[in-house]
């Protein structure tokens, strides 16, 4: 592996570790990834079934845009490779990260007939890349889950066309998948929407009492 | 002890500090234990009455099938130990995990009624061993708690023998057990169950506020 | 300083930083002491005003029977020094632990009106001293607010006499304190008395909803 | 820089890391600053758009009273820079900070009606410089949120002489600004507000839920 890759796995590392730790990666679930180069396409991937909170940089694997392992570890990249694949084409992504948080799986469900959550009026919102004031609102699209996942990846081809200023979206009763130019901004990105679902989230609980 | 004994006793140790910091083993609850070897039966199993964010793997002890102390450490198997060697008889588990969590406790007394949690429609559920989709329905058997210990033994042999898909059941106003091959997989179901416990709980709140 | 001395100092700072990762020592509230030796009575307490995140051994302040500071470090012992002794020499505790939580604040107010809280039906109980059994019925006191410390000492001394069972009590909007016969169990009931009490919290909500 | 720099640097990541870790500042969000020293006015102040849980001591700024870097790091400070010399100079205050959370968010948003909570009755403030008693209460005032800095610096110097007792303020849908005469005090405070805006908050659900 180069020494891309071993600094890339060093960091995605660091990010699994502080993301189990507030527990949106429990049971193994979610997955990172990163770009090492463009063309050909390669990215360091976490593997299937690990323990996001004892992950050793030494257990990522080395993928092409086929979701392929291209040498160094062998192992099986996760299902949702191609996902993360397509996102990083799609987007022009540098790195995807995909959380399983408690939060995240309520509201892709409580908001799942509305087809996504609108956030908008924080200050959090500024966070993301290219937003300027909180006035902004933010669609966060809500996609069915399916174990098809060649049929999952191209219903998020059609919800990243359709909604190209979102910075991330839902798989309902799954998770939330976000992206950015490069790992630092896509894990300050879930950091943010994480935040302000929990924020929605716990206010629904506030709103429908006062009324 | 066994190099096989030292080695289990280690990560059983780094299991109970994880499972302390989120708050599912306070005031030195649960217990938690693993296979060295199957004939005899040999279980490296957390001591009574220990801070579980202060174990140390010198302290884990060795029980046969009848919870009797065999060389190394003396001190006092937990009472719950004839509950993991009767999963780990009835299931061929290699671990077994018991946690007292928050939201496990609050709903094993609000689904008491029915006799069990039904988990249905998370992807979370694909972390359970054997399963492939999330349209899997989990149901996580309630059991009656008891200070009689050799009839809750027998009341978790015939829960675990009508249950038979069962991943792990609940203890009313008491706990989870989980189970795995290894400890690996029985803290991924224990991680998963609390995960989905809680996402339950806290929809709860939601969803009778919506109505 | 003695052994004796040092090594409760540092137990004592263990069990600070424990309490303060988990929310309920805050912005340098709480205290925690510890019986160095019972005649003439010698006391490790902490000091007022001192993050207990941060706080280091050689901080820990000596005190005697009277809460006047005993050779080694000088420094303000807490006001609630005086409840410590209280404690001490009315239960013969040989540690006792205060801690400001959110969820010993909400439900110290929430049943104020009752004078305390009933706590019955959970296995967690068993892990309070001399308790056998989950249907235990545990009474935890409320006490009224005052910054009149003698006085204050006084009601607790009344109330220690009255709920002659009782591991522990809360003050009104201000906290709970608990205690046992080394700071191993005054942990152990800490840690049993916060989960139940956010136990309790947390049904409150599930339940009214229910209906 | 001086020795003074370098100390406060490190104090302001410890305190950075502390708060992050309880999901005060995700997403980069918040910022933290300390007097250096006072005529000319030099501030140590967290750099603009950094991950606060991986902040280094050598990426503090040295800013002026006009929020221009003076020598060391080059870099950009925060665009809030000018509300914490507005602060510092208005309350004479060594340290500034301001913190994203989930409940200062929601409380913002929750009482903006109203201009602001009213805490009281509640031993933890007492933590508060000066406060020498429960009974005290507290108005936290709320602001609109603005994206006119020059405009929100005016409107909270408004605030701050108009509340002159006022140990922090609150911006809707935006965060928590509170101060001290040093680093130690301003981060009491915080941790004392955000404690008491959390038991609040949840408090709002069971009282709503019992009547």
């Amino acid at each position: 592996m180069s020494d891309g890759f071993d600094e890339i796995a060093s960091r995605l590392v660091a990010t699994a570790k502080s993301f189990h730790s507030r527990g949106w990666l429990l049971g193994t679930s979610g997955n990172l990834s990163a770009v090492v180069q463009r063309e050909p396409l390669q990215l360091a991937m976490s593997p299937s079934g690990v323990d996001k909170g004892e992950l050793r940089a030494d257990q990522l694997l080395s993928i092409d845009e086929h979701a392929q392992i291209t040498g160094g570890n062998s192992g099986k990249p996760s299902d949702e490779s191609l996902l993360h694949i397509r996102i990083v084409k799609q987007r022009g992504a540098g790195a995807v990260l995909h959380t399983h948080s408690i939060w995240n799986t309520i509201l892709s469900d409580v908001y799942a007939a509305e087809g996504g959550v609108k956030i908008e009026g924080y200050e959090m919102l500024k966070g993301l890349q290219g937003v300027r004031t909180h006035e902004h609102a933010e669609w966060l699209p809500i996609i069915e889950n399916s174990q098809n996942i060649p049929a999952l990846a191209g219903t998020i081809g059609h919800t990243l066309n359709r909604h190209e200023a979102a910075h991330g979206f839902l798989v309902r009763r799954h998770g939330l998948y976000s992206w950015g130019e490069n790992l630092a901004q896509a894990k300050r990105h879930i950091e943010i929407l994480e935040f302000l679902l929990e924020t929605i989230g716990r206010t629904l609980h506030i709103r429908a009492q006062a009324t």
